[in-house]
């Protein structure tokens, strides 16, 4: 008999516990070889005192197993309590997020039918670091910091994803048109990493148009690779419109460790009722059995999930009078998959996921490439201008300071407004003084980290309330750093 | 007889002169009181060494008559050419995009045949100012920046359209649970305002949920306020499900001028062969007419247009067995609109917009408050880290520096890895060093510039490569800055 693969489970609140319970019912009888490790997490963790909702012997019990199988919780309102499933995402480096979106009908109404598509999210970058500063008393800044491992490693993991599971094609959404440096980032690496994959089919498209694609016409997806906050939306929209927000699972992978749930929440207000639909949770754990390289089990279950769909036997979220027979409760509906282990689906494609090649998927970016040379030839030193001093009057006194850099542009909001702005109204109260070592960025030439510090005595001396510098740098002698409309 | 208003007329490129002639033959019909200028713009100009695409000759035109109708134009492939409508939004402050989103079922066919909504765009801020920098060899930067006046700007603008077309309620949609510095200031301008308009019911979204809704289920949407890269992607989104793409007009908005066209492009590959839908420039022009203040014209020719619909004379790009009697080319179509001023619809809703109020909207923004105490409190140091050298060993050598603020915490892409980090492998090579006045947020005490100045020196003095900077402010004792998960 196969060694039993140890694993942390996690009942959650709400209806996490009802839901978990029939899971495991169902992996039970399926013969899946884990061992499940149980550990506390969610509201009453958060109302112990722990404001990330973990305590350290359930860290231990994951960093152990290195594989998690959790239920919804609810992160009590107010407080200060941080989302459970963002400190684990950044803690265990848990980089791609993995969700099937899949269309169930007749038996779950959507008007796309045929939607079978997977979306990769990146999970660790973007926006959605966090990284803000109030600059003024009207100015706030967010930072959007982007890394060539993270792009390297989230594409590679979509193309391995599609590899593996004998996906079609990889698209890419991002916005590059605009964002050429960041968003061009993620797009230039999906170029590099794409001809690797001669048998997978790949293509870009622009996110507002992919997103609006994806709305309309989501057959013509499969594997979807994107920035964490395009992600974001794009996952919502697309269970939306499968029509199974509440019969899908995710994963949250990394290298080491990889955590598995239901996209729905915890639904507190039908709690121990046994009448929510285990399926999302069912679903991720499928996920799981494959991640853990049991995918006869996971073939099993789903193809006794799917009958169970076709044969009308539904809890009430999907009860419908034309394709139910049978509306039944959580234990039940549990019990009737379990009934049908062994039988596969005649409507529904039947579950195939292949044996005998280990299933994880590592992707660690940091592809070897020659370190470029970077020079460091200017700076941009923003400033707080209260008193609405005007461009003209700024520049006056910027362009006497001395140095080896000298003062090219000044802009707002990356607006240029001296010199010779056309715009009629410029914004003023919060504005980039851009200095480089020569005003034709084809003969830049190096000066230090001791000129800059120069600089920015002199701005004190102004009496100028800089907020904050960004140095300019050629790498190989290209730009690192957009020019302003207009320079 | 009424003064002529001068609007200026730009015919673009492709299928741009055609459907501005239909358009213009239509506006001549209905007695619109215009006086149109002819200008240059596009394709040619750019090819005559314009990198903005539009000579100062039209500037001055526009600038003059504040009003552009504006085919759809060509920007020339490679070459360095801008986008023209992102350089007039700029340089002109038309800081509100206005697409109006209508299903005209059972005519056009669409899943959403009661869809009627509004985007307003916040058209100038966010990540699309384009402001990139590349501070290491790995890692690129996109700001995003939101100023207070902004956000008032065109939320008031919501508002007030609302009113003035008796829309009943305004959505508001932004991430302000992961962004609550720059999105969270997007939230609490909305909640500030909206209270002024209590005949209008208003209401938040989180982003991803707000899009996921309305691919689903648009109808439940009046007038939406959002972001710019948010408006982008929903944009195109409500487009496509309309399943108007060919019949949209949009507005960009600014306080002295405003521009109006298609949603549209070029369509350079059936230009000049009179099949062309000259309906996306025509309600473009429709709602140019009300924002002149000649609603009666605007209501005549927009129900004459509803009509010819109706009546199932339609161009190649609608036409359906079921619901078309007529397939016509581009000039019969507007011959066609022409016959029918004065009709009203039977299907659609008849327009009426109200005569006797002059519809122009100005918004500034910059409602009156209290200016806020600014207390400079320490600074975020960030470095490229190539050799990767460890946490712990960079902050042995930070901890030692001297001067009046203390090293606090050491973060990589908004993580903190310094100290007590549960960080398994965190990325080392660009790490923010937070130096505060006091570890303690709370007591927090006044630093200088100079201080600051000091201490990017003693950096110089260790070799570390400074990339930037971001300042640390208490704005009347509130915090200016996210904290690192976990500091």
């Amino acid at each position: 008999m196969a060694i039993k693969t140890p694993i942390t489970v996690a009942y959650g609140d709400g209806i996490g516990p009802e839901i978990m319970q029939a899971t495991l019912s169902i992996l039970n009888a399926a013969q899946a070889q884990i061992e499940p490790e149980v550990i506390e997490v969610g509201e009453k963790v958060y109302l112990q005192g722990y404001t990330s909702g973990i305590p350290d012997k359930a860290w231990d019990s994951i960093k152990r197993t290195k594989v998690l199988l959790k239920s919804p919780i609810t992160t009590p309102q107010g407080g200060g309590y941080k989302s459970l499933n963002v400190t684990m995402r950044k803690t265990l480096g848990l980089f791609a997020n993995v969700r099937p979106c899949v269309a169930y009908a007749p038996y779950v109404p959507t008007k796309h039918p045929d939607m079978d598509l997977v979306i990769v999210r990146e999970n660790e970058e973007g926006t959605y670091s966090g990284i803000e500063h109030r600059s003024t008393d009207e100015v706030y800044q967010c930072l959007k910091l982007m890394t060539r491992p993270g792009c390297e490693r989230i594409v590679r993991y979509a193309f391995e994803y599609a590899k593996k599971f004998n996906r079609k094609k990889v698209t890419c959404l991002s916005k590059d048109n605009i964002m050429k440096m960041t968003d061009g980032l993620f797009h230039r690496v999906f170029n590099e990493i794409a001809p690797q994959y001669p048998d997978i089919k790949n293509e870009h498209l622009i996110i507002d148009i992919g997103t609006a694609l994806l709305a309309s016409n989501p057959e013509r997806f499969d594997v979807i690779v994107t920035l964490n906050l395009y992600g974001d939306i794009i996952s919502d929209v697309a269970a939306q419109i499968a029509g199974s927000v509440g019969l899908a699972g995710s994963a949250n992978i990394g290298n080491t460790v990889a955590m598995f749930e239901a996209i729905h929440g915890s639904a507190p207000d039908i709690a121990g009722k046994n009448i929510a639909n285990p399926s999302g949770l069912l679903n991720a754990a499928v996920q799981m059995l494959v991640h853990i390289n049991q995918p006869e089990v996971a073939s099993l279950i789903e193809n006794a999930w799917l009958k169970t769909l076709e044969d009308g036997i539904h809890t009430g979220d999907i009860y419908s009078a034309e394709y139910s027979k049978q509306k039944v409760g959580t234990q039940e509906f549990a019990a009737a998959v379990v009934e049908r282990l062994g039988q596969k689906p005649l409507h529904f494609k039947p579950a195939n996921y292949k044996s005998g090649t280990y299933a994880k998927i590592e992707c660690y970016g940091g592809e070897p490439h020659a370190q470029s040379k970077k020079v460091l030839v200017g700076t941009d030193i923003f400033i707080d201008n209260p008193t609405d001093i005007s461009a003209n009057e700024l520049a006056e006194k910027l362009t006497k300071l001395g140095g080896t850099t000298e003062l090219v542009v000044l802009t707002s909001r990356g607006l240029k407004i001296w010199p010779n702005s056309s715009i009629e109204t410029p914004y003023l109260r919060h504005i980039c003084c851009r200095f480089q070592s020569s005003k034709d960025v084809k003969s830049l030439k190096e000066i230090s980290h001791n000129d800059i510090n120069k600089l920015l005595a002199q701005f004190e001396q102004l009496g100028l309330d800089v907020v904050k510098t960004e140095n300019l740098y050629t790498f190989d002698g290209e730009l690192g750093f957009s020019l302003a409309q207009g320079q």
